[in-house]
């Protein structure tokens, strides 16, 4: 007899799923954009899907998985890129995603449960409480809260917000220690890094309380510049001017912009190196202003359009973090990226030099520290 | 004949006032807190105050004015430290506190007429559009958006927004040109830094529009530290947690704030150098918890008392930026104060430094750059 059948035995109440698809599937992310980790992890796959419903089911899970010596990986929205929720050495994944109540909104906060997907919180904030998240990965349909605190770190709004961990952005942590007894425990101020960022190592989050940003509605812009250091010295200038309140901005090097953003095409050319911009309406104006003054051209903007010429434009957040290499492995399927961190401390020279050296390969950054991604040809 | 009566029939319909006392009342500001500003613009006085009902009045004033060769002295709330808005010349004294309509409130954006004063501009957009003023002088209740835009720079919000005449915060300005046919004329962009803390000297300021902030129920807080450079230190690191959404702080070295802060007193111990902090709601907690680390004690939190208990009780923005020096002049009369630019690089050693020389006078200084005052003994 299995250990896991010794497990649905102890935990009869609680929803496994032990088909080969649904092992399969809830095995996986998006490790497979990295030669190296589809080499390595490509074999991995659970012995069981177990899905709490409430922290009683989590902390009864732990205890029985404690017991058996089975090991368990908590899972989200499983849209990391590192394998971040994958079953490394089988057992069971803990998939959260049936934990999904918003639990209450109060002054600029919210209180959720971790498997709630990031785009359904501001689905009820924006329009109950003009509330919205202060920051989200690309992946905001898709992704869950508890699994962006636990493997991601920050996105689309980390230009004005800072990274997830940094003080003020997480302000309490619902935890379900990785032990033989779980205990439910709170956790604030420092003592949240013990948790955030951890992939549930030591322990499993049951609840998170946010802080939240006012909501606007944000303007989306493209903007285009004929050489790559202009559009990134303009990109820098404007972060610096703190009245121009910005939720994104992403530089990308030509010739990606028009070869792989394609619904965005009409309004690029191929040699453009394009700034994907999240602006407030209010400084849509001396935004322009000041990027066209540094040598751009508005390629696209948001305001501009009807509803319906929207239409099959995705968001643009869509294009920017590590959307932008799904938006190239749609068009070069074997397309990989390496992820580098710049220094504070003249960023624009390291990012000049890097494009040098990565000469005829493809360049992004990304808002907060200008952290740059490299799009690598086919990998041999 | 005297000019000002030739003026007088020339705009018969526009409000004149020569009476001695509105006279001397509006060429003065708070010069006077200089003794050498004191010594040298004390016998200041205008010819006439004339106080243009709406733009066209403004352009008919400038140009009788200008045939006449009458000097003419745009003011607001005359609520400036350094001589902005009196007429060296004498002349006409232009009050611009009768054109003070709001016109019309936009998506984070707001469209008045000069005189305006800022707490107005609150007491509608608050309640009715969840948005407030960005950043504003100590001398918000009696200030004027044209005064402040003429002749202010910065105040109670810059930590977050930067500088007044920094891009997106000021959108456009309409302005009376100072000439023999006045003109009437929109500046945008850059083109808005000509007039933006110009005094008036080459037009009037007929209109605004300004980029609004959301409100907030800031939460006032007083956080003291034994020693000053723990103080500054802990200020600096706070400031630089984007999560912690701050709309002031300012640092008073002892014995300061407990002798000065006479309404607050009962919070404060003699020796406290004390960080007065205007603070999010949400970030009230983390921020605590970040301060008392850095060996801060929390003296003072307007959340905690009731309605009652706060009656008498100053708005906390009137311990900050001069009116620091204005809570000292109440106890001390002759106190005066020196203001100092701080380097961007290195600031708190600079502060340290500064704190040594002027050993036993006292410091305090406001965000947005660190700036510092040194409150002086009496001038002998």
């Amino acid at each position: 007899m299995s250990r896991i059948d010794d497990l649905m035995r102890m935990i009869p109440d609680i929803p496994v799923n032990t088909t080969e698809k649904s092992l399969r599937t809830k095995s996986r992310d998006y490790f497979f954009w990295s030669p190296i980790l589809k080499e390595k992890l490509d074999h991995i796959v659970a012995d069981a899907v177990v899905s709490p419903r409430d922290e009683s089911d989590v902390s009864r899970v732990l205890s029985a998985c404690w017991e058996l010596d089975i090991s368990v990986t908590p899972r989200g929205g499983g849209t990391g890129n590192y394998g971040q929720a994958m079953p490394l050495d089988g057992g069971v994944v803990l998939d959260m995603m049936n934990m999904n109540r918003i639990k209450s909104v109060g002054m600029g906060t919210v209180v959720v449960e971790p498997g709630t997907r990031l785009s359904v919180i501001e689905e009820v904030t924006r329009p109950q409480h003009g509330l919205e998240l202060r920051m989200y990965p690309s992946t905001l349909e898709t992704a869950s809260i508890g699994g962006f605190i636990a493997g991601g770190s920050g996105g689309v709004g980390s230009i004005r917000w800072g990274m997830l961990r940094e003080p003020g952005n997480i302000l309490k942590l619902r935890l379900s220690t990785m032990e033989q007894t779980p205990r439910c425990i709170e956790l604030t101020g420092d003592a949240i890094d013990a948790a955030a960022h951890a992939y549930g190592v030591n322990g499993v989050i049951t609840e998170v309380e946010l802080s939240l940003a006012p909501a606007y509605d944000w303007v989306e812009m493209l903007v285009s510049y004929r050489d790559w250091n202009a559009a990134l010295e303009a990109g820098w200038a404007v972060t610096h001017h703190e009245g121009l309140w910005l939720k994104e901005l992403a530089a990308v090097q030509q010739p990606a912009p028009h070869r792989y953003f394609t619904r965005y095409r009409e309004y690029l050319e191929p040699t453009d190196n394009t700034l994907c911009i999240l602006v407030a309406p209010n400084a849509v104006s001396p935004l322009s202003a000041n990027l066209e003054k540094l040598g751009g051209r508005v390629a696209y903007r948001s305001d501009k359009l009807t509803e319906s010429d929207r239409k099959g434009l995705t968001r643009l957040h869509h294009l920017t973090w590590n959307h932008t290499t799904l938006q190239a492995r749609k068009v070069d399927p074997d397309v990989t990226y390496l992820q580098v961190g710049i220094p504070v401390e003249n960023p624009l020279d390291v990012l000049s030099q890097i494009s040098k050296l990565f000469r005829d390969e493809l360049n992004f950054t990304n808002t907060r520290g200008f952290r740059l991604y490299v799009l690598q040809p086919p990998y041999v």
